[in-house]
């Protein structure tokens, strides 16, 4: 098995990119990830995506942007597992370098959200969840979480107003962390009182709980440790030495514990073991908050709190910059934007510039050992890496 | 690299499933394949499916099917490339097994495609071509591999009458060849008249020229060779020696020539040099025929007759059962039916079949080497397999 390295990183500028589409945001991150490289050829590509189908009316994704990207015959797999379609396509070239198939591999992500209206955009997210058990009766994604996360406050006994302060605080933190990402969709300083008093989602969840509906993509290239050491010499060598992927029940009510995301439990300890490291070696990590709650939901399945205690180390500031655990410094889903397949590369990607020591205004501080989490629907999927500055 | 093997497969009667949902159909096979292999765990799943989302409101595919079957919290991963999706999660699969992640993993395929009009369904399937140049201009495939072979025709100088018996060839030899595959979706003698005379859908093709809407799925179970010797006893041991995978412009009208499928030559080109085997060697094979002119096409790019050879060679009986290169002694998409996302795993099944000496009134006599050819859109992607009897 060989070492996997990052060695060019892409990301455009998210938001609602109405003049251009699909294939134009993809191309764009893409070349970025060359340039960033130094390359003009890749050898294979590995592209998630959750529902270009439904999105654009276009599937047969890897093969058109293979094409745009003007790299064809190269072989091309898009990969989908929701939310965490960006991750699984981190994990599917991982393998593939690992195994030897290919030196210079682009692994990439995009959404197009934002060309069908408000409706449709929910209807297409929804079917992350199980069509026939939670869709048919109506339930999207907000209400899911707003379902997790009402379980969490009966289940811990949680004053209601400290809840409340407790989901407040990701949102804000996450937003403050955004204002020095040059790529995320929304900057603007949020109050707790501005993410306490908006609009009504789905009870408890308002709209500052919610990660938004985003244009963009990302990309990188990755290739053998060996090879990063010869032949890329544009920045420091940032490897892969972990990654680990699970499954739970796809339909919420089937959890044992709402509360708890195993799939990021089980997908975590496979990384850590794989990369012989455990959760208190880590120094910066992305996790997929989607909504506030699964912020500190996934923050406990990593090991990094004790279950019931994610919402008091947010409120503490231990996720924040400068914190013992600094969480989302990219800004998260919440800031950053969340445009599906794109969003687990985009979290390998901040790694990678923390890593590298070029974060700039939001860089951790002799940050090691970077962690990204990306899940799939209210859990039904997680995927995590772990990456090292060599 | 580890080698790998297939040890386990199943495939459900294919057909028109009203009754039943994807999850039933993915699971039914599945559930075969472990039968087969004699597991009742799997460690990995990759399932190819080209398009849940517009055809049944269902993505994060993977996560759904690893929770039906049983087998949460395993790693699962949806693997789209249209109509090529099935043979690009064997890939995947293969990948998985071959550098060691885990030791007995599903590679299946699935697709419901008639829960939709037919209207729906031809716009679902739409979406293998470009979006914004093919489809937006009106184009399906139909009319897409129609123009494939005009093409054809006017490149060769082939008299119309002498190419319209060539590609009934194709079609009476897959449905006679179909009359023995029990999940076949259609079993019909078909005359040479009954093909010539039948509904026009895209001149020159008419109704008999063209693969039906079905739903179905199939799956297998593959592990390393040295497992498959010590634990997997059921059947006799057959062998993935050979993986290539390519594009092409995803657009008809972008190739140099419309004719030449490069995508399925060089994938051939790549599977070939790992299998250390030539076009020659080949004993039984399963190729997209979508339409007919499909295998006419790809029999050539293949290697197996001279550009502009193929149909001569299907009227002459080259391909049929007891020719010198028996294609698509399954049925092929004609007979069988083509669930897109199935499709690819189907067609391996069919070479394990053959090379285990299990395929009944269809075995092709001393089969030791068989090849799949699976195909998205117009030849936008395609993925090779070769398999050898141990």
């Amino acid at each position: 098995m060989r070492d996997v390295a990052v060695v060019g990183v892409g990301v455009n500028k998210w938001g609602e990119l109405w003049e251009l589409s699909l294939r134009d945001i993809f191309v764009d991150a893409a070349l970025k990830a060359m340039g960033d490289a130094g390359v003009d050829k890749i050898e294979a590509l590995y592209v998630g995506s959750m529902s270009p189908g439904l999105f654009v009316g276009q599937e047969h994704l890897a093969s058109l942007l293979a094409d745009y990207l003007g790299q064809c015959p190269i072989p091309a797999m898009r990969v989908e597992a929701a939310c965490a379609s960006g991750g699984m396509a981190m994990r599917a070239g991982w393998m593939d370098v690992a195994l030897g198939l290919h030196d210079v591999v682009m692994v990439g992500g995009v959404e197009k959200m934002l060309d069908v209206d408000g409706g449709a955009a929910t209807y297409a997210l929804a079917t992350a969840a199980d069509q026939e058990w939670e869709c048919y009766n109506g339930a999207t994604f907000p209400g899911l979480y707003a379902m997790m996360a009402n379980a969490y406050q009966a289940k811990y006994k949680i004053p209601f107003e400290t809840f409340r302060d407790q989901l407040a605080h990701v949102a804000v933190k996450n937003h403050a962390n955004g204002l020095n990402n040059p790529h995320a969709q929304y900057h603007m300083k949020l109050s707790l009182d501005d993410v306490k008093k908006a609009t009504m989602v789905a009870d408890p969840l308002r709209l500052y709980d919610c990660s938004p509906i985003t244009d963009g993509a990302a990309a990188m290239i990755v290739c053998p440790v060996e090879l990063a050491k010869t032949k890329f010499k544009n920045h420091p060598i940032v490897t892969v030495i972990g990654t680990g992927a699970a499954t739970d029940t796809i339909a919420l009510h089937d959890r044992a514990d709402m509360t708890w995301i195993k799939s990021t439990e089980v997908a975590a300890q496979q990384a850590y073991k794989m990369a012989g490291v455990g959760a208190n070696d880590i120094n910066v990590t992305e996790v997929h908050d989607c909504f506030t709650i699964a912020e500190i939901c996934v923050t406990e399945a990593l090991g990094y709190f004790p279950a019931g205690k994610g919402g008091e180390a947010a409120m503490a500031g231990a996720t924040a910059m400068g914190g013992a655990k600094p969480v989302n410094t990219s800004g998260g889903l919440k800031s950053k934007g969340h445009p599906v397949g794109a969003t687990g590369i985009a979290q390998i990607i901040e790694l990678a510039l923390q890593l590298r020591g070029e974060a700039g205004p939001r860089q951790v501080n002799k940050a090691r050992l970077g962690l990204a989490q990306n899940m799939g629907g209210s859990g039904g999927s997680s995927v995590v890496h772990i990456l090292k500055a060599l």
